[in-house]
């Protein structure tokens, strides 16, 4: 394994962390906070070590989908762990697990907290919990290869292990392009989603935590009661943006690049679409007993089917009070996800809408055993291979899940705290049902089953491989006989 | 489509099941119950329809995978329709739909009674109940298979659509024989285990009922608290079998002809006795506190984690009252299931053995590229095509439990409820957790809810697409066109 293009790039990830964490310091400064202090050490820490790790080029850039995935892995927890140190030092999160795991739901844009009221925590620890968000959102390593010359065309293999959805498309035929065209369409749509809310008459702050937290389809509040206090111009704002920062990132690039006819043509868009539509038609419907008029029955449906398909995990209300009926949906879209491409966690829609053609085929092939019809998604064939990986992905995600849910039970809280609290962190959501419903937290657990559902987050953001390769021994076995390699080499020098 | 041979088999299904509804008939004569008119009315004219239905021979025999699911399927049906008459007629069971989610119940094996208690029921109804779950359990088609002589080789779709796992072995290279040694199977362990009960104090109403009922993994329990108030030893007698009758015939054949060594080689066998061992231990540990001795929470233990996972669904304790991780992982064992080949429900051992598989060979494929080491199962490599039919398989399976779930949490129940009545039924086991526990009943659900529930045990028997292939619409066209020819026909002939 080529152990030093990967330390590399840690040290590059750490950096880039480094430079991030001084924004936090400028929102301190303009409110005065002391706590900014924190931001501003653990900065300085990081890019040191950032430059420790990254100062010796590697001589060989040759990435192949392992070192890819375990630098992807690696990056995300360096980065969490980093990243986290600001709430435990500064004691507003005195636990350093509970500060682990805000941050780690930060990063994987589930927006699951362990805090009972945010309110009381300073501006820019609220300004930096949103801002991890924004960050994971997008992803940390296609920054860096928007910004870094990494040399070698073998940086797909990064990209990859961190793009959500079952096969990476290039936008354009440089990588680096198409990760610099990816977060000019997202800072624009983010700029653009402040802008309006501005003007909803929503304080600067306010407006910036909101829109980072939508881009990222994150789900940290800064009020205690998440949107539900916002007027309801704001919350339909919010609500379009959600569904916006759901759709796959190649239909904005079709779109702003003149291909209009080919953008609303996008098979997962318009499938993401109807789905969404009927949802919120049935919950409207289901619910309007317990709204005061229609208006107010599809505001809250709306905004509540777009929070969870695209897994953002903002509440206007306590959905939790909900008809079963209106919950199983809600339930049901936590697992579809938004489109692969975009910001959004879930199993996405492309995955589902496969896996519902391969159903139709198999029945097909009952029926004309001697068809070979391939399944088509997009407009053209779907590679067998994309077909296996997504199956084989279906099987992974039920094995963590039931196993995750096995540890979770044993602390003997009901059924659906357990159920929904794996599937609103696995899925990156946020708030489940029970419990871990939107008005309560998650910081009822204890560490162990915190740990599993930090898992769980990172396993859901990276789609299960990535972070799974880490536990392969041959990995282990391939680091430490480098490492060994590496000493004996020092010693033998000496 | 061949409809003369489908209309064929379900002429001669009629005929059988007339023929077995003459068993209560003397049960009713031993206990003088004049209930038992009602087996014999039903009886007659079930063999009357069969003869008019089987009278014509097709001219052709052939049959391919179409026509042996559509056979399957119509015969389960319509098996169901006229076993649940007696139930109605006699007005025992008043309500129509409510006969027939009993009957179903029986046939597909699953025990989920409607009866909020069994016992004021008459002596040949409740033999009824359990000698149902006998014929279903090995399949009234594999009955067929061994009695009639069905010229062509193309049985073997019969059986593949009606036989459990994902691909059929025939013991012998004649199905008929496979047919008959399967049965000789299956009648020697029950009879088997009647005789142990007998010696165990059991009545020898009682013996039977319980033989047949675990027999055919159904669950139907005789008493009001199913199995709760028998001695410790039968307890132990009903565990053994339970589990014995969740093994794959495939090593009973192996055993039975002196291939010892090869019998205890079955691979999926290993791993069944493995997942229950594990079970066993980890919830004796937990249920530990609640139990009078170490001897007493094995034996709970031993007997619920024995009645899950061969889906059987008897029980000797209120298991909704453990804690949350014992019952979670029953909930597990639901899913999983017993072995392929045997009369158990659920996913099947193998199928989650050959996912797990996959899973480990695309971590593989991750770290190893060019690997093309393929799956083996059972000391063999596993076909592409036995892959792909399991992916898809667990596709359709997440489908209709999500389809069905929607459907049920409608009327509003918790969602422990709704979600473990799904499992419940879809995987053949009977009771469930929270409002449909081991001491309670599906009666409360409404008849919408009853028909979906009727469709998923019905589903889970047959394995998905052997039932999902009547939804499609050529298969409609099909019999309508042909209906057509032959009403035509008719009219030129005159």
């Amino acid at each position: 394994m080529n152990t030093s293009v990967i330390r590399y790039i840690l040290g590059n990830v750490l950096k880039l962390e480094g430079f991030l964490l001084l924004l936090p310091c400028i929102v301190a400064g303009a409110y005065q906070e002391k706590s900014g202090i924190y931001f501003l050490i653990v900065a300085l820490i990081s890019i040191a070590i950032g430059f420790v790790f990254s100062a010796r080029k590697p001589k060989d850039f040759t990435m192949y989908l392992k070192e890819g995935c375990v630098a992807t892995s690696l990056s995300w927890m360096i980065l969490s762990i980093f990243g986290c140190l600001p709430f435990y030092l500064s004691g507003e999160i005195p636990s350093f697990t509970d500060a682990l795991f805000e941050t780690i739901s930060g990063f994987t844009t589930t927006g699951a907290s362990i805090l009972p009221e945010v309110e009381s925590l300073s501006y820019c620890m609220n300004f930096w919990r949103c801002f991890t968000h924004w960050i994971g959102g997008m992803g940390v390593l296609v920054f860096l290869l928007a910004i870094i010359p990494l040399s070698g065309g073998s940086n797909i293999n990064l990209m990859r292990a961190e793009s959500p959805g079952p096969s990476v498309g290039k936008l354009v035929p440089k990588l680096k392009h198409t990760a610099r065209l990816l977060y000019i369409i997202y800072f624009g749509l983010t700029l653009l989603e402040m802008i309006l809310l501005l003007f909803g008459k929503m304080s600067l702050y306010d407006s910036i935590c909101t829109a980072l937290g939508t881009a990222g389809t994150g789900g940290f509040g800064i009020k205690n009661d998440s949107m539900g206090s916002y007027s309801v111009q704001i919350q339909w704002i919010v609500t379009v943006f959600m569904i916006l920062f759901g759709v796959n990132f190649n239909a904005y690039y079709l779109l702003f690049f003149g291909h209009i006819k080919e953008a609303f043509k996008v098979e997962e868009v318009k499938h993401y679409f109807g789905i969404i539509l009927a949802a919120v038609v049935v919950i409207s419907i289901n619910i309007a007993h317990m709204c005061t008029s229609a208006f107010d029955a599809i505001t809250k449906a709306a905004f509540q089917v777009g929070s969870i398909i695209t897994t953002t995990g903002f509440s206007t209300t306590d959905f939790d009070k909900w008809p079963e009926f209106s919950k199983g949906i809600l339930v049901l879209l936590m697992f579809i996800g938004a489109c692969a491409g975009s910001t959004g966690g879930g199993i996405k829609v492309s995955r589902v809408v496969i896996a519902v053609k391969t159903i139709g085929k198999e029945l097909n092939g009952y029926i004309h055993p001697k068809s070979v019809k391939k399944i088509s998604f997009e407009h053209k064939p779907v590679d067998h291979d994309v077909i296996r990986s997504i199956n084989v992905y279906f099987m992974a995600y039920i094995a963590i899940f039931v196993v995750s849910m096995m540890f979770i039970t044993i602390e003997n809280y009901d059924f659906t705290t357990s159920f929904t609290a794996v599937a609103a962190t696995f899925n990156n959501i946020g708030p489940g049902l029970s419990l871990v419903g939107p008005t309560c937290n998650f910081g009822f657990f204890n560490n162990f089953s915190k740990y599993v559902l930090m898992f769980d987050m990172l396993a859901g953001r990276l789609e299960l491989f990535p972070l799974l390769i880490l536990f392969h021994p041959s990995i282990w076995k391939d680091l430490f006989i480098q490492a060994d390699k590496r000493v004996k080499g020092i010693e033998r020098r000496n």
